[in-house]
């Protein structure tokens, strides 16, 4: 069954989840992307609360690099399930350490090595994806989510939870706080011993 | 008639069909422009399913190059029908090959030289435009598409048909899907002989 | 009274007009504005039709100097009636020439000048403004015009023309094919002779 | 109570409050800003009449350095509060200044600081902020608004106003408008010794 199991490791995609999907392009091919601080802030407050957060990407742009580093993130995936090419894959645990290259892998085997490595399971890994290319791992991990502004066949993905907040104007925030209201329940409960 | 004969090949504009119609400026002259990641899923699915795709646009500017190249697209001519002045022509085939420089033509004189190539004709070519200097290939093509923040005259173009997401926000996507499930229906309806 | 003198010269603000008013700043100090192609197209129609178009804005930013020759305005005036401290004016005319420097002058002086040298008065002038340092010259010209989003002062001018489109959305645009409408119409008439 | 003694000191947050919150994030790892061309001019404003104007962020970036100094501003504290370690406080006092280093200190501490220096009390100062690490000092200014856009904690946050602007799009000028307008209705008062 979905959603039983604790959410032990938080991640995300990047275009459309992280930002709006636009994608800026400069004379010299050099590329922007638009991040939103609130998303960001939500990660950090996440990783204080204890739960590891990362991004898993297709990209292999230092664009990410540089902002999963601006957020001390735990892990992250670069050129995994690359779109169109086969390439290497980049991996950086903590996302502000040096990378490591391989060949390489989809988006849920690189997932399913984080999860190996934190003696986690698939049911315990909260991803948000956004497009055709995220789908393999979205129904594979516990606790799958996407926002509204998703393609029609992540929106159609069974168990699926669907932000209100578009990407790149605080969905990871959304759910970042939902995340951190639970956890603060559970450990009142705890408390109280009920 | 409109609409009778397969899409064989896929055209866009760039400023208002690709992007939103924004164009940022530099303090250097440089200039930016914000594509939709989903728009360049879209193009890179629809050649995986053996239509070319390629981009025309009246603009000269690298950062169009850059796009055509990230995606692999099989076609892009820059600096055609220009807006401003008469200006060379620079044509790539595919969009990762060095660029032939040539006088200027119209959008329309430069699809009718890739129909011929590809032995196809203007009904069998898909186009997406949303200006005045669209108007003349608009009407010229079998597919003529624009997004529903084209201008008033290309939404007027007879036999138009008015996409529902606007230019940079995924116009471009939601035609490719649609072309692809039209493609899988087709194919479905070949193997059961009806 | 308002509207009764043919437009002869058109000329728009900046920021807020030509732009939605978003100023982008980098680290290195640089700066980016976010102008709209339509707008752009609408200027060059309005040149091609008799009508020559410039920019007045306090800015002194060489963007606003790139925008202006990629356009092939007849005037740009920068520097003028500058919101924060007096300082020098630069006068292009046209804006691929290069600029005069000369001391600071308020927008309406420099409307003034231009129409001096066209023979033709503050009445034949159509200006775009939207903010409280446009008023002067928003009551001085015969066709006052501003965005929906220019400022409550500005919405409140006397006679003063609200366009439908937001500021770096279009409305410069808007505004160009209703001129080119009401031109082609009086042509139209003065051939029947009514 | 709150809003009893008169605003002698405007400051602001950056993210979300000058800006909709957006981080645009380039390869070289150059981060850009948004800022709104309406709030700086409400902000210049605003030091005419006599209320000096500030930023207070935990930002230390030269992006909101290039700003205040565009704009003037009588003090900025970057590197306040930071979200994510402790690193030193730039303080500019004015804007355009040399910085002073010195340890980090909190948002509250900062503007206690001004207080000082300017013999005023927390209850004279007006703050704008929009997230989790803003509650500490709007809990504990005299006039604390935020954009309809902050976070849920920030929104009830006893005694808060909430602008009608979204940040990043005009909050700023909202407020600073409705200060000018208050002092304006306060001067005529004393004209008339009502």
């Amino acid at each position: 069954m979905k959603h039983t199991k604790p959410i032990k490791l938080f991640l995300s995609d990047v275009d459309g989840c992280l930002t709006d999907g636009g994608l800026y392009y400069s004379a010299e091919g050099d590329e922007l992307k638009r991040f939103c601080v609130y998303d960001g802030m939500g990660m950090v407050l996440l990783q204080q609360a204890g739960i590891p957060c990362g991004i898993i990407t297709s990209e292999q742009l230092p664009i990410v690099v540089n902002r999963a580093r601006k957020l001390g993130l735990a892990y992250l995936y670069a050129g995994v399930g690359c779109k169109i090419e086969k390439t290497t894959c980049l991996r950086f645990a903590p996302a502000t350490a040096e990378p490591v290259e391989q060949p390489a892998i989809t988006k849920r085997q690189a997932v399913e090595t984080i999860c190996d490595e934190l003696h986690i399971t698939m049911e315990n890994v909260c991803y948000v994806g956004d497009d055709v290319n995220d789908l393999d791992l979205l129904e594979a991990v516990g606790h799958p989510y996407c926002p509204p502004t998703a393609r029609p066949e992540v929106l159609a993905v069974p168990g699926i939870r669907v932000l209100k907040t578009p990407g790149g104007q605080g969905a990871i925030r959304e759910l970042c706080d939902a995340i951190l209201t639970e956890l603060a329940r559970n450990s009142d409960r705890d408390l109280i011993g009920s």
